[in-house]
């Protein structure tokens, strides 16, 4: 067997599965402390005979294998998590090859196997959700560099009419502080559920949502892009998004696939909500061959 | 002998050199029409027994091998250079494996080699002239897609005291728009190595630019970022760009690297005006590799 985890910030969700990405048995743990999360995890791995492990954390991490930090979450607002060594804790009770990364870099590398994006040499996956994130594959492979990326964050330009200041600790209005679902809730006074039938609301978050796109395609040029995470969970969101790209890139960017497929260039995650596990049991594959 | 071509939209830069990027022989065309820009091109190399040719071109160009326009150049302004099947006109003078690339990929690419980013996985090189391009190294190799990135154009926030409209015909007031050197020229009416004492002109143009390669750095997390081009003999700019980028990451990306060591971070080009020909020098060899 192989064994994967996507650790989120509110649950983890622990599997095992095979090489061609099923999985076979899945189970999911509440995030609490590490103590009694960890506690559950181990439980649930002691019951089979793994070969390797594939991690997709949430962050930020430690991916520098030089560092002495290596396989930490490291300054993460979530106290309790902060410079918690992952995968040693693994290591010490799991002595098997341990694949490590964030968690949208492993569901891209999900459905880039498996998904959306079989077959093409780069692709991005974007999560909005309690925070925006964007894992991302270059040609054919996962995308690090100094640290991994930290798309959310990038600055964005406020839409004219819009006075919320934005949420994000770091940067008030920064994408995630913008467009995160908490984001959303704290600007309009409700849930993003709650606000199905107030079209202005997901025109604005479109607005932010294709901006971001717009300079992820003039930066990356990624072959598809993937977007996923509670709020895409309001359908009228995608194709506001993809009109929007369309409006930003203003025929700058001349390629077919933008100009008259861009259905098939911003879609939904084809492995639907198993984007995220199915890519770490892939990180466990790596592991195992890299080995 | 390798020979080397940096394309540029004023002057065709021709060199013939060796596997260590030593430059043997050097000369200079003014970009005029094809016809009789191709003819002093082609007569230098006649000179010389190629092994391999290596061309960073301006663009945009088409670098998918799959494309019945591999190797031309596409839709730039340009009028006589647009469709010019630029890889296609050398190979039939001159029968040698050929490498093509963009002017700022191949510039990327020569740093990485021989220059400031030498050992490292990861760089950007960005050149702000007549216009702003980026080239990109990730995971040690060029960055492609679905096309070559255009990281010059991206969406930024302007800022709050600056009414110039911007220059560019798709976007207007993109980076490219706000910052290139006719930007500045239009803007303050003068060009800009007229401007040296301005203080405040040098201080928004690094705004500007530092408020990109925020982005940048968020998105790709390069572990070197270069920076060259007309507009950054102004001295002046560089500290500025560097104490801008640490204001706009607002201590989000926990790296020693930027925290303490920004001076060696965000830098000059180590090959001076030498990085894109040494650079096209390198894609003759990796040509050659390939064969
Ligand atoms: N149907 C919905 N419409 C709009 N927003 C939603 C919807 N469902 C969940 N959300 C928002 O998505 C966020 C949770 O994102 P999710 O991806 O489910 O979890 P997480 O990011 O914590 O892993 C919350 O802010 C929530 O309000
Ligand atoms: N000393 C200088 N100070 C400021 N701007 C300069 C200086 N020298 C050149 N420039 C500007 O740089 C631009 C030309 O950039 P350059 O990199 O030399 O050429 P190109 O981009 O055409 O290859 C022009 O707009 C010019 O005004
Ligand atoms: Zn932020
Ligand atoms: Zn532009």
């Amino acid at each position: 067997y192989l064994g994967a985890i996507e650790a989120g910030g509110t649950k983890f969700v622990c599997a095992v599965g095979d090489r061609n990405g099923n999985v076979r048995e899945r189970v999911t743990f509440p995030t609490t402390t590490p103590e009694e999360t960890m506690r559950h995890v181990i439980d649930f791995f002691r019951q089979y005979d793994l070969s390797a492990l594939g991690i997709g954390s949430f962050g930020p991490v430690d991916l520098n294998r030089n560092s002495a930090t290596y396989g930490y979450i490291t300054s993460t607002p979530k106290q309790k998590w902060a410079n918690f060594n992952f995968v040693g804790e693994m290591k010490r009770h799991l002595n098997v090859p341990i694949g490590f990364d964030t968690d949208v870099n492993a569901a891209a590398l999900g459905e880039h196997l498996w998904g959306a994006a079989q077959g093409l040499d780069s692709c991005i996956y974007i999560t909005v959700g309690t925070g925006i994130g964007v894992g991302a594959i270059v040609e054919n492979q996962l995308l690090h560099g100094l640290t991994h990326p930290e798309m959310g964050h990038i600055l964005i330009r406020r839409h004219p009419d819009d006075p919320f200041p934005g949420n994000c600790p770091f940067h008030g209005d920064c994408l995630e502080g913008m467009a995160s679902g908490p984001a959303i809730e704290k600007r309009w006074g409700k849930k993003g559920a709650e606000l199905a039938g107030r079209t202005e609301v997901w025109e604005l978050e479109a607005f932010y949502l294709a901006q971001s796109i717009a300079n992820y395609i003039l930066i990356l040029s990624p072959e598809k892009i993937i977007i996923g995470g509670g709020v895409m969970k309001q359908e009228q969101l995608l194709p506001n998004i993809r009109r929007h790209v369309i409006d930003f890139l203003h025929g700058y960017v001349q390629h077919e696939t933008i100009l008259q497929h861009i259905d098939e260039y911003i879609v939904s995650p084809g492995l639907g909500d198993n984007a995220g596990i199915c890519g770490a049991l892939a990180l466990a594959i790596q592991a195992l061959d890299k080995q």
